[in-house]
């Protein structure tokens, strides 16, 4: 081993220290096909995405983001079996390479840390062969292993179809779902919303939602909505329609449901890049 | 059980409460024979004492602080098995009653964090019968348990003599301290301190503090001493010996040691109001 010595006034102290050899090597980053992403948008995909990834460490594949490039698309999702998340956007000019990659969502995340909210581009690499992605923005490099698999087919999960489509303010939703997580915190997070369809042409269909603890009380919402379709009963994890409704800009959101078995879809209105599917939870 | 119903626009809640006859009856203050202190100086006794208290509640009268009061003279200690700290203190005028209590370490640490560090006093009496103490200051009553049982004969813990009397800046000792922790704290605290004795009359004496680990490193500080008697090689928790001299004030300290076995004090140098004893550990 190696030992740094410092001595200030009376004071002397060695510090251990191990071979500057026995860092891991620093790759040599091979930028030839490098696509260029605003720092903005990038950072919106990632906060839009990556916290719907999985946390268990059982299924690694989950724990990442699926990140497909073809022509002038990218494509980002992650799914941690519960929900998913996909965000699309599209280039300026084609990438020059197609891609098809699952990085970590914790280097993702450290990646969007880096970035900061500062204007520029992050030129974006796949290191062939080392099974690497290198991301460089400004005067830092993020390197990051990619995970080894098969993404699931998320295409398959969402739901092609909707018996319901229920529009509402997007804060008055997420006001809501705040104020019945208090409630549903202590069980299993489930919050019922009960989607009315419209009685007649002039009568305001409503969104009702709703959470019950045994130890804390009950809650109860009436949002204001525009209901299509028929109504349903359904019960959602109410943290995870929380952080999706999170990371939706647009003022108003569309919830999409068939049945309370079904999956849900939350869309933001007026924009087409973004979906989230919410699996439903059983109604108590 | 009973609810508070919550109405705000269209959101209602029910929150679950219990009936207001549950909640613990709250004493009738009996102030009679009630002592007075100054905010300040009994913070400052909390304040040298409770931290030498014990968390381990396999031994319930080490959790909590001894307090005597007889005549005009108050004494409070507390002793975890490993170090011990007592504080004296003189009234103005003699207390009414003698007191000789245990009070929970958490419950004083609890009065130093309400009494802010305002002027004022504390008005302290014991509910005879009830097995509590109570505390007024300003606006607020405290009210603790005592902590039943026989707290150990302290005054047997005390070194009658020393061979060894160090005199040493309080701030350097203290800095050698922090700086020595960092090392010893990887292993079981472990700091070694060299005493050695003046050589000649010119010559100045001087104490060094060293730490070592296995991963880290090692420290060594040399801090210029006075010391009458013998030289002596003893061994401390240095996290112990730091939190006593965290909480004295004097410029300078006095370390009296016999032998590298036997306990160790720290005493203020030109205030006999405060007294620390420290355990010694295996000299490695």
């Amino acid at each position: 081993t190696q030992t740094l010595n410092v001595r200030s006034g009376t004071s002397t102290n060695d510090i251990k220290g191990i071979d500057a050899q026995e860092f891991p090597p620093l790759p040599v980053p091979d930028m030839d096909g490098a696509v260029q992403l605003s720092v903005v948008d990038f950072r919106e995909m990632i906060h839009q995405v990556s916290f719907a990834a999985s946390t268990d460490e059982a299924r690694p594949v989950l724990m990442g983001v699926l990140m497909v490039i073809e022509g002038d698309q990218i494509t980002m999702a992650a799914a941690d079996g519960f929900r998913l998340s996909v965000r699309k956007a599209t280039f300026a000019s084609p990438a020059p390479v197609p891609l098809n990659v699952i990085i970590p969502a914790r280097a993702l995340n450290e990646l969007a840390r880096i970035a900061g909210d500062g204007e520029g581009s992050i030129s974006m690499a796949v290191q062939t062969g080392r099974g690497q992605i290198i991301f460089r923005v400004k005067d830092v490099e993020l390197v990051s292993q990619l995970i080894d698999g098969t993404f699931p087919d998320y295409q398959q999960i969402i739901p092609r179809s909707y018996k319901s489509r229920t529009l509402v303010s997007t804060t008055a939703l997420l006001k809501a779902c705040k104020q019945a997580e208090i409630f549903a915190r202590e069980g299993s997070n489930v919050a019922r919303l009960d989607i009315k369809a419209a009685e007649g042409e002039m009568k305001p269909s409503e969104l009702e939602i709703s959470a019950t603890s045994e130890e804390t009380g009950k809650n109860e919402t009436i949002v204001e909505a525009t209901v299509d379709g028929s109504g349903v009963l359904i019960a959602f994890n109410v943290k995870y329609l929380r952080e999706a409704l999170e990371v939706i800009k647009t003022p108003n959101v569309a919830l999409e449901t068939s049945a309370s078995n079904s999956p849900g879809v939350v869309r933001p209105v007026g924009e087409d890049d973004f979906l989230h599917v919410i699996m439903p939870m059983h109604l108590g």
